[in-house]
């Protein structure tokens, strides 16, 4: 694919998928990747415009306001894209300390041991007590 | 989504897409995200078997050995996977410290600066002595 132009407005210069969409990927202020999600323009251009991280629900079909039911916030440092500009990268701070509903640090719990996926990470909150 | 079934075949528990694709994001050692490409099933299979990362390239239509050109291999020492098992973490080791095309460390060198995308990484080797 084609190196990013940078020339070009910022969201002009990104590559939407076919469905309005791009990758973004969180990454927290100690260097935890901890969370994967899509933005449509909207998304991105609330994230950049309001700071908190604003993602598009493909399940439910709407923006997603991360931190909207559970209080977990991701205040936006900085943005990046990658060399053809086709993902986002989020330099965020996590409020709570929290990603994941099922209440760990990061959504990315799960680690290969084997021919299984094996939960390495804690549960630092009962799910309960984020969604009530 | 629903969350994963950690009780089922690696493999099987991890959500393909339309395409049988899976999206992964490479971590280096020191906690730098370096490169977001796609997996198939062909293409994981072999990175756990040979611990070299090994990607599905979209644009080639086959499998793309990391580093099969450039040297710039990317041992994987772990891999993660998120709560609903849609998307791939890579622990990796980038040999040489470069893993992008354009030789810079990460292919996320791209910054947003107000309307535009700006270049913040430096380029440690010229490409053209990187792909001869």
């Amino acid at each position: 694919m084609a190196d990013l132009d940078n020339s070009q407005d910022w969201l002009e210069a990104l590559k939407w998928d076919a469905d309005g969409m791009i990758p973004a990927i969180a990454q927290d202020e100690n260097g935890r990747v901890v969370m994967f999600a899509y933005m449509n323009r909207d998304s991105l251009q609330e994230t950049v415009l309001c700071g908190n991280a604003v993602y598009w629900s493909r399940s439910r079909k709407r923006l997603w306001r991360k931190g909207e039911e559970s209080g977990h916030f991701q205040k936006v440092n900085s943005i990046r894209t990658d060399c053809d500009g086709d993902v986002l990268l989020l330099s965020i701070e996590q409020v709570g300390g929290i990603a994941c509903h099922t209440g760990r640090e990061s959504c990315f719990f799960n680690e290969l041991n084997g021919d299984r996926w094996i939960p390495a990470d804690p549960v630092l909150k009962d799910p309960k007590e984020i969604y009530k």
